[in-house]
């Protein structure tokens, strides 16, 4: 299949995702940098495989290139990787014409995306995403952030990409786990948005799970799409775009209730999708024939299905101070049918037995 | 004469400007703050005569009111003073529904809008300036920021605040020789765009300089007009922004060839705008007499005319460094003639003269 351009339409920040095998290595990118600085910033396991490569092909067409290494893991989503980029820039005099590459996974994107954002008051950036995830979900609508101790993603900003390179040969390397956990966010799309790519997922599991380039080229440019009609009709998340948290509630829960890292956030997505499927049918949208069909579809994804036994209270708690809570009530993503979500405030009581495990 | 407003008409992101004498005291503004977290952000200097008053007030409205210090000083437009910001609203569980309310000058407004422009990607925040040179140029065009170690204004954002109060009250507190400073910006948005303005000043520049409030209410909306007009037209500063940067270029270099802080930066811009006076008049665009315009007002103003003797060859390499240099050239905004400007890139054998002093 050959090379695929999603565009996202955001007026004068509209941007193209380039989707295939190979478009990394296609250098019609790199005339954008043509007298220009160019900063690629990167982690050490994905540097290991493309730095060399993405640094020959800068290299030619770039006044100046640099580097910087930022450890892998969440925990280097931080103030300090964020002021180190900030010291590259400034020691080598990098102006507002300097471009960031960010080379990696959703860490390395969102800071520096951040870093991007706030340097000299917002400066080009191009994101080579290099994990599924990635490339399906913070590669379209411009959300940038950095941790904080105290909470994740709390410091950041909007900031579109110029360009993004989803070179689906990067996912070769990237470990079984780690690829499924990116099917749960492709998934979503089909369960918020798309009954035909619902089916078509359901029809094209096994080949997403074996990696076949085509069906993955498919997978990707098919989410990419949605997510961006869906960014163009509500950029600052005022309201449509919050279909995108479908199982985010429940997973926050998983995720936080049994310690950051212990389930990876595509898993407790995953299992939260189900639980939200379950939450719809209670409240009547949706058949317990669409719940087993979505319970299906993250099973043979080899996702997990079912909840860990947090304890209802618990589980209420966590979803409480997760930020979507609003009054008493907490606010869940449902699915009115599959492949049509809406917001809906549901009563603890209702969504209890739920969550008693 | 009674209060006055300004619209920035920004589409979307829209806010007006609060002028008179007054107009904080005025509770309507605080009505958007019901049901929402406010934090005031100020320093001691501002805060002894004003954050009683604006407390008592938003107390009122607001769900809930932190405050935060900010020490006096450029040196405190920094990271830490950012963080302070970050860990107060974190601490405090702050939502995206809290505004931050700026109270006090530049430094103020800048590090505060840069807060609000970066927490959970952006929240409202509204502007109270209580310097004449914060009411006519930071509190309005959305540029925020903070100072890196390497540079000022090296990490920052573009963010609007949802309402600017500018208290002409607050400017009796103001000691002269900063007051005197912040007439420097009101003449050059005469200078460079508004002829019949700066015939208005000239003939009220004595009632300026003694702080009558009528002469000080039409020079600040005056001020806000124009800088709103030019903002409209070129948000992102791509073109005749740069023409706010009149006399900047000068004044850069005489504020940091000296050292920062000795001269005022209304003082460095003042002197700045002669010399770009007398670079346009070299260059043909305007006379001699037109100069002698701009170095009579600037001078009735209390400001200097006459520029440090710093060296002819270390004026030049401090303005090629300036961010506006560009490629061998450096860029000057010129005046057409009064009431225009435009950018021109000068050969350093015809600006020699000028800075050998």
């Amino acid at each position: 299949m050959s090379p695929s351009i999603v565009n996202v339409s955001l007026g004068d920040r509209a941007y193209p995702i380039h989707i295939g095998a190979g478009v990394m290595r296609d250098d019609a990118w790199t005339g954008q940098l043509k007298g220009r600085s160019a900063v690629i910033v990167s982690s050490p396991n994905v540097a290991a495989h493309y730095l060399a490569q993405i640094q020959s092909q800068v290299t030619v067409a770039a006044m100046k290139v640099l580097t910087v290494s930022i450890a892998d893991g969440e925990a280097y989503k931080s103030g300090a990787s964020l002021n180190l980029i900030y010291d590259t820039l400034l020691e080598n005099e990098c102006d507002r014409k300097t471009v960031l590459i960010a080379l990696g996974g959703g860490v390395i994107g969102d800071l520096t995306g951040f870093a991007a954002a706030t340097y000299q008051r917002g400066i080009d950036f191009i994101q080579i995403p290099t994990t599924l995830l990635a490339m399906v979900d913070s590669s379209v609508g411009g959300k940038t952030a950095i941790n904080h101790p105290r909470g994740k993603n709390m410091i950041g900003a909007f900031h579109q990409p110029v360009a993004v390179l989803a070179d689906i040969d990067t996912l070769a390397t990237l470990p079984d786990r780690e690829y499924r956990s990116g099917l749960a966010e492709v998934m979503k799309y089909g369960f918020i948005y798309d009954a035909p790519f619902l089916v078509w997922l359901e029809q094209n599991i096994a080949k997403l799970v074996a990696r076949d380039v085509d069906a993955v080229i498919h997978a990707v440019r098919r989410s990419c799409e949605i997510k961006a009609e869906i960014v163009v009709a509500d950029e600052r998340e005022q309201g449509i775009r919050a279909w995108l948290n479908l199982g985010h509630t429940f997973g926050h829960a998983i995720e936080t209730g049994l310690g950051y890292g212990k389930w990876l956030h595509g898993e407790a997505v995953a299992t939260g999708m189900v639980m939200a499927g379950q939450l719809s049918a209670k409240l009547g949208h949706i058949t317990q024939n669409d719940v087993a069909r979505i319970q299906a579809l993250v099973e043979q994804a080899g996702l997990p299905t079912q909840p860990p036994a947090l304890g209802a209270q618990r589980y209420l708690d966590l979803m409480r101070i997760d930020k979507k809570a609003d009054g008493g009530k907490i606010r869940y993503v449902i699915l009115k049918k599959l492949g049509e979500a809406a917001l809906d405030a549901v009563p603890d009581d209702i969504v209890r037995p739920l969550v008693t495990i």
